[in-house]
């Protein structure tokens, strides 16, 4: 089947496979840790991803920028100048995580990238492959650090207050050591505005199972969870013998959060039985090494909060709960709760338009592709909450993400490659 | 009132407060740590004090012995050689602990014994005093090491698999390092038989509020809460996103273990409301912090579990209930439990006759005093458990043990030291 057009229409052009895993693998090998990889949001592991991305698309020819929070765009020139499709995703990865979990997103537009250049072929619009700095706030304890540089939203307090987890260096720090301009971050200077960016596409491994259990390579997202997170929450009650202290004097920290937690469940399962969409998840918990012992009742237990939903009022609606159910436990074990900071994503919907896109071109790449929502947070919220028409293809992971057992089938890897090709060779009329 | 004898029955000999004092203070000065102090079970703050111990009995002409697990012995000659009665306690303190739980028995008995040798008196039967090693199982997670091992109990693999917390140096090589000789220790070569004590009483700070609430400054023991431990539980689950992995597939150990606890709480409600005497406490809980993440429902979950009564059967009962409470929660939430190493204490009954002397003691020096059961374990269960008619006086103390905020009136010293030295000089007629 050949185009008869040289330009534009023809959708037999295949994505730049090879390229993708041979990255992949260099990739990991380069940035592994004693299991999976580690790739520090403006640490070693991301500056060397960055470094290979830039590397692949300099002998590509492909237009190279960086911008003042070190984002890094690779451009291949469009029959128009403006606006453009990018495709984006981010390097840095959550300790000991998994190669793919960002790392998809930006090899795939490389393929595609790669792919055009390999058959001259010029797309209808300039295409821009963005590689995110800083996306994975298991380092630093804030949200879509790099997209919201590089549009100027990031809050110039932000670079002192954020700090990495593990060796506390701030936002500031960080950045200016990864040869950023942190003064023009703090000033706003975005290397974009909104109306730049014509679409944003996300390609991601699927974070969750459901692709895998029902037995589909590909999902089109249809929204992005919003968060509700306290990450640092104490629980302050009274240390005492074990033995000897009577349970009417008590006040036991972690019976106080392992009641919270409990009756958290049943808030959940409530709300789930509405038709409300939820997740809720107490990932850490803690007693005081330094304090706590088998044989004292705990005086203090520290633990996080992550409560995830699309829709905000569902969201506020269990910050209620959890002040109330909060509050009687105080109340009845003599504890105090004192959550902390909160950092919270909103919700993101992805646009209509961008979707029916990324449907089209699977149905002619014949690819069988799931509407789905997306749980887990990702840069594509920053567009969307821009108003940047925006959309994510998920990749099937039948083991989960931030683990080193993340599994993607490079098939399914070919395969939205393809999608994504299709798309940006004609690309859907978008109303704004 | 001048006693008409110079040998028997003169009640009115005033025990060494002065002496006490010096040495509290002493030992507080030479281990302090950066909170309360710290006298590590066969460590520097351990061996400070057992020094301090012996240049204070050298000093009043006491005879002293060290037997093989370094256990003290500090003799005054008594008008018979034997049996003799035994007044002791332990010179370890748990980490960042008070200044007087274990020290204030020992400092008591030498305020005694310095009490008599001022007064020239010759006692009836010899007295005495043993600072006792390792009793804070918070170093080695083994109950009573230094008073089993005085009577050749501690097994001889004890040696070589219990650890001390923090360095993991084995009792062996502990033992060792402190001068005893620990080949002797593992043939079961103990100081002394149960024959040879006709009384063992163990004066202690009470590490639970109840005489402080009842305003009484001496308690007189009943008896001593045995004990059902799992000092390093784990409960094991799946890493998964937080964000998108579905409340039905999750198996998330935090919630399980929340479960649990809550259960466990209820349990121990019901059986004290039966009229059981019960504690049960969680006191370490941690999620692992390699793995765990704010982000990540938690795979795994270790914790630590306390239970004590005076009731083998009820320890048992409650044992029972846990293995069913877990079996219940790991079939709803695909979890599994594993509780590992199950160490325990019998519970012990203080002896009748010695309860009876030590009140009449008391009444005879104008003190009130409060019988009570004992939530914490002593050494004093040890020579219970050997048939050794045994008692032990608790001094109030309103802010609780195993804290630097652990709290004890000199009075209340004072007023414990005078029904000893009552106990001592007249002590009961004891039907063994």
């Amino acid at each position: 089947m050949n185009d008869p057009s040289p330009v534009l229409g023809s959708t037999d052009i295949p994505p730049d496979i090879a390229l993708a895993e041979r990255l992949f693998d260099e990739l990991r090998h380069r940035t592994s840790d004693i299991r999976g990889v580690t790739r520090m949001s403006y640490g070693p592991g991301e500056e060397i991803a960055h470094a290979i991305a830039r590397r692949e698309a300099e002998a590509l020819g492909l237009g190279t920028e960086i911008d003042a929070a070190c984002n890094l765009y690779l451009t291949l020139p469009g029959q128009t100048d403006a606006p453009r499709i990018v495709i984006g995703s981010h390097l840095d990865s959550v300790p000991k995580g998994g190669n793919f979990d960002g790392a998809a997103g930006v090899l795939m537009g490389l393929s595609v990238l790669s792919g055009l250049v390999a058959a001259g072929r010029v797309p209808p619009w300039p295409i821009t492959v963005m590689a995110i700095r800083a996306e994975e706030s298991a380092w630093f304890s804030a949200s879509y650090i790099g997209s919201r540089a590089a549009f100027g939203r990031l809050a110039a307090q932000e670079l002192d207050t954020v700090v990495r987890a593990g060796d506390g260096v701030t936002l500031r720090q960080a950045i200016a050591l990864a040869g950023g301009h942190v003064d023009d971050v703090a000033l706003g200077c975005g290397h974009w505005a909104p109306d730049d960016v014509a679409v944003f596409l996300e390609p991601h491994i699927e974070q969750g199972p459901v692709l895998a259990s029902k037995d589909m390579p590909l999902g089109i997202v249809t929204n992005i969870r919003g968060s509700l997170r306290f990450r640092r929450a104490v629980c302050r009650g009274a240390y005492a013998h074990s033995g000897t202290t009577p349970r009417e004097v008590r006040r036991d920290a972690v019976l106080a959060v392992s009641e919270l937690v409990a009756e958290l469940d049943q808030a959940w399962r409530r709300l789930q039985e509405q038709g409300k969409d939820l997740t809720v998840t107490v990932g850490e918990i803690a007693t005081d090494p330094e304090e706590a012992s088998f044989s004292k009742v705990a005086g203090l237990l520290r633990f996080s909060l992550d409560v995830r939903s699309n829709s905000l009022a569902t969201l506020d609606e269990f910050a209620i709960e959890l002040k109330s159910i909060a509050a009687t436990i105080e109340n009845d074990r003599n504890v105090s709760f004192d959550f902390g900071p909160r950092t919270s994503t909103t919700p993101a919907r992805m646009h209509p338009a961008v979707i029916a896109g990324l449907r089209q071109s699977a149905d002619e790449a014949r690819q069988p592709v799931l509407d789905m929502p997306c749980g887990a947070g990702h840069d594509a919220a920053t567009f969307a909450a821009l108003d940047v028409p925006t959309g994510m293809l998920l990749l099937r992971n039948e083991n989960g993400s931030h683990n080193p057992d993340e599994h993607m089938d490079i098939n399914d890897f070919s395969a939205g490659a393809e999608v994504l090709m299709r798309f940006c060779l004609s690309p859907p009329d978008i109303p704004k």
